[in-house]
């Protein structure tokens, strides 16, 4: 199995519902730097996984829309905890739509899965791993 | 598959019996620079895999029985070379029974699997990986 | 010269005034990975520059005062733009008034001058270095 | 599942043909920091996956043939584009050959699999993972 | 004194002249991670030292005119050994030419010093540092 | 001002002497990974600060002499805490004294002052810092 890995970043701000997150339950934020893993079995016929160009590429675009907000005045998280994990999920979940829609590249429609990665400081990250 | 990732570390004194280990035949000692990775199919009701402060709190704890210690003298090593994948097998159990003691949270109770990497120096690392 | 480097973090959310901030004029947040370097010139009568235990205990508390809070309602910043430079300093300013009331130990009253270094992310980071 | 990772590097020219490259069709060249994972399922009779000297002494061999050299002159590369993911696999098959000599001592004939990861940049890395 | 850190990359092949060198005198490359440290005693009426957006897109002007290039070729450094700490001064006096020329912005008038350090790999690194 | 700073390490037992220590008072140890930055004001003739090569194979042979060893036998050390910040003057001390040797390569003669950093963990490192 061949990957390729990318690396971007996110900066937002946040609050979480529940006794299990105790002072993060009030509003705060969060610098989250971002590594997507690309898999596949096979290299195509260039010798790539994917263009490493136009896969940041696709990734920024999708760290655009979450960067600089405020996720609770996000519509489409309403009633959701925001959490690392949970964002590794929404990033994910993203990314692969952006890869069906060829902002990838034509190199990713040969992706296999997908391993999104969130680091929240040096001593914590998240990750949501799934087959496209 | 989710996961998240907390981050602790031991500082221990040991030896190694055995040619291959040449000079670390004698007492010498390292700092570990533990990860360890805690993994579950489906978030709980929270979003969260796990609550990161009661998992890094299991996790030092653990790490505390070791640390600041010769492994020479530890009862339970005896016999044993206490090498870098030895120990991270050592912390993945005690963990997992932490973890069914109920020392990492109520949402620990749904982990599947963990990672535990111990990084002893910028040149290598070991880890053991298993289902609790 | 001696010096002993401790790091924490803080997670807060903020926004920034004026058209050279461009996004980051909306409320979002950031994870400041936080290392600060203590100098003398002797070690003292145990060897040290610092009580690494005690600094570092000292250095949470500080970091306290901010994580977890959005910087915008926090009365003493009222005004100002908390860029990770300004965050760099009042760290420094906070840090040093610890250190004069004994929260980092009698060692640290030998301290001549601290250098704070705040990460933002992969890519940035900004200091404040300054006697004490 | 246990592995131990060593870790190398190696400082290449190369240049690299089609579109999809853009500039890197010029020759240029990299520092690729190597990570090498060695698994297996059971530890031998010294506690160890593998010999952490010899892993680190077969490794460096294999990198030292592509280290301070032109892949644009490589005849085993002719044709070829020496992408990070297509060297990523190179090392791996050489490694696993160093491995079945004997180069990496008699420990590594029981290593199962192997991942090699090449680190190009601060952003960015390619891996090829697969049984020995 | 306060500064603000902000990092970049470039990928070149080169050569080096003298028996000094041992194998790096044939033709290879390397991946410089770059970070620019910009240093002022005070901070400017937006609280900044410079506006880290700017700074880094002078940053990468600078690094693309190295980037994915063989230095042997560039005139301006005929007779010269593009070692890492002669790239080091050569990133210091381009940035502070373009500084010069408001490619970082109006708060960048305001800078004092620079530091510039190039990764070569984890084991490596050169930096020049003076006053603008 | 030029520097080159090139890594290394060592893995050591010790115990240290004094309330302040708390429980590293007992026999453990470390793994100390080693950056020494080497500066100068002029580049020599050969366009470099020192011999890359040369200096980390005397910077390892520094480093061979306290590594897979308990401090607490050396009979230099007797009496001493070897604290971090120490062994970084230690190992300041006898590097100058390689380099007047000349085990560090003759361009090591033009050498100004040179910075030891001695990283004991994630969150704690140590330097010591003066001219030649």
């Amino acid at each position: 199995m061949y990957s390729v890995t990318v690396r971007g970043h996110m900066m937002i701000a946040h609050s979480l519902t529940g006794d299990v997150f105790g002072p993060a339950q009030r509003l705060h934020g969060a610098t989250y730097v971002v590594d997507v893993e690309f898999r596949r079995d096979h290299l195509d016929s260039n010798g790539i996984v994917v263009d490493i160009g136009k896969a940041t590429d696709a990734l920024n675009r999708v760290l655009a829309a979450f960067s600089y907000r405020n996720l609770d005045d996000e519509p489409s998280f309403r009633g959701k905890n925001t959490t690392t994990e949970f964002l590794a999920r929404a990033v994910f979940d993203r990314l692969v739509a952006a890869i069906a829609k060829g902002d990838a590249g034509s190199s990713a429609t040969g992706i296999e899965s997908l391993r999104v990665t969130l680091h929240e400081s040096h001593l914590a990250s998240a990750s949501f791993d799934g087959r496209v």
